[in-house]
């Protein structure tokens, strides 16, 4: 039984492309019973770009019900709210005092910024906040309180999960052995899908399809998506098409092949758009269900992340004992 | 009523050197029925430096046992130890993600370390840990989690209360009026005591005279105080005496007068270290039988700061609640 656990930012206006480039592969670990899975919405983190009342605590629900209407399993997962697990935030004071300086200096997200400011010829740290720039410190306490075996992460999220190891190494090294050194998974290649305008789907492009949005609008929305003006008996390249790469992603593997072969003898686009929108409502309609019960029920998932916080916390209560014990602080 | 809020790093090898120079004045509000004191052990800011379970725990109830043995009442003052308040963590998670790097990159104690590492050519954050680099904010946290009205400090320590200030109106600015601005009071001239070389008492000269040493020893260490070879009968200076000015600190008003007057008439060496030590006993006599009936008695101290904590919370729960839904974290 391996332990895995996974932040999941609280963002606004999950879209299609989140959904599959990061929500079902994320929930595929939890059909694997030799997993036990630790999912957690990382609203301590949001912080840092997120300082409105009401929209974070909106994204906080909004993404909870998402996860759970797409398959996260609170019984089997352990599922819960970052800001409800107070111990984490001991333990990230804990390890700052472990952390040198000079490493947070070449974390990532802060030498991104910095490089941007840079470029933009200002100071170096401007729009710094020291959340984020603490950051790689309380991803490594969310990781190491749980003693997860395992952390899936993109690419780009490989040093967050060295940083964590060689803070757990430190502490064992001074303190005695007390965290489980965890290890990256890196997700495989991710599907990255199109928008309606055919670049990337992201919310700053505003080329998005809102993942649960009403089968009408799902509708209309497919049928903007940009297509080239070839003939409905012209030959079709689906390797360039956004509409093939989107009908991939929730089309059966059989049934990708036989799009593959209409597309090659020709297929007229508003064909291809309505197998679209067959394939992708058919994998929505129960979620989307699902989500609107719960979003309707916000007691409901509180409550849930009542139990999850529970759970977390008869975990990170006894571990933090441990770790303040051995520091010296009881 | 004004609440003052005071921390208290938990160092070791106490001397007279602090109990003039810190103790003392700290102790001298406890007197003041216009105020109600918050004292507290700060031994999470003490690891950035003390990196030793062992020596935390014993200085962290050295500590507690001297203020109180000097007349730190736990029953006037709500006195505890900083890691039994976990609010705190989060609230400086939270203030975290208001401070901008800049403000951090511009703290003396941080600047301070730059400086020196400049001057030695090596790369700027050379020993810097992020619990340094982070030190204002926890301090933030640690006063406006208490509505302190009031905190005495050094000169060197007013950026501190503007660092806090800043973050206080910054998070009513974004989230709706929840802290009070805290002021500083700084203290006045404080007593700063020669040590047995003459040089300022410090532990790193290693010339300090132990806070409560037996009578035996600290008659012995007086006798070490260096004085000039003048014979008994010279004219003495008392301003260029070290054992004057500990004489000074511990003697009243009138013995001190009447010192001066024996200085300028000459008096033998002897002599003074005889009443030096006379005053000093004095004043330190019952103290240091109550500290030594309190360190014999670890499970009396950690009953007391039980009792702090608890009253501390009390106030912590409270604020944090009120703070987190502000913030959309509930």
């Amino acid at each position: 039984m391996k332990r895995i656990v996974t932040g999941i930012k609280p963002t606004g206006d999950i879209h299609i492309g989140n959904y599959a480039g990061a929500i079902k592969p994320a929930l595929n670990f939890m059909k694997d019973n030799q997993l036990e899975p630790f999912y957690f919405i990382a609203n301590m983190h949001a912080l840092n770009s997120v300082k409105d009342t009401d929209l974070l605590k909106k994204q906080t629900l909004e993404v909870a019900a998402t996860w759970i209407a797409l398959g996260l399993d609170p019984q089997k997962a352990t599922f819960f709210r970052q800001s409800d697990i107070p111990e984490l935030f001991e333990l990230n004071w804990i390890l700052a005092n472990l952390t040198s300086k000079g490493l947070m200096n070449r974390a990532h997200a802060y030498k991104a910024m910095v490089d941007q400011n840079n470029r933009a010829d200002i100071d170096m740290d401007t729009g710094v906040n020291m959340g984020l720039f603490n950051y790689p410190i309380l991803m490594s306490a969310d990781i190491l309180m749980f003693n997860a075996d395992v952390v899936p992460v993109g690419k780009d999220q490989v040093q967050h999960i060295e940083i964590a190891r060689d803070l757990a190494e430190q502490f064992n090294h001074t303190f005695g052995e007390t965290f489980k050194l965890p290890n990256y998974y890196i997700e495989k290649e991710v599907a990255v899908l199109p928008g309606l305008d055919g670049r990337k789907m992201s919310k700053s492009y505003q080329n998005t399809i809102p993942l649960f949005c009403k089968p009408k609008r799902l509708q209309k929305l497919i049928k903007q998506i940009k297509t080239d003006s070839s003939l409905p008996s012209e030959r079709k390249d689906p390797t360039s098409s956004p509409l093939f790469t989107m009908y991939q992603a929730f089309a059966t593997a059989d049934e990708t092949l036989e799009m593959k072969r209409r597309f090659e003898l020709g297929i007229g686009w508003g064909e291809v758009k309505e197998s679209l929108y067959t394939v992708m409502n058919r994998e929505l309609e129960k979620p989307r269900v699902k989500y609107e019960e719960l979003i309707a029920q916000p007691a409901e998932i509180e409550k849930l992340l009542a139990v999850g916080a529970e759970k977390a916390r008869s975990y990170s209560a006894k571990k933090l004992k441990e770790i303040k014990e051995k520091v010296g602080l009881l």
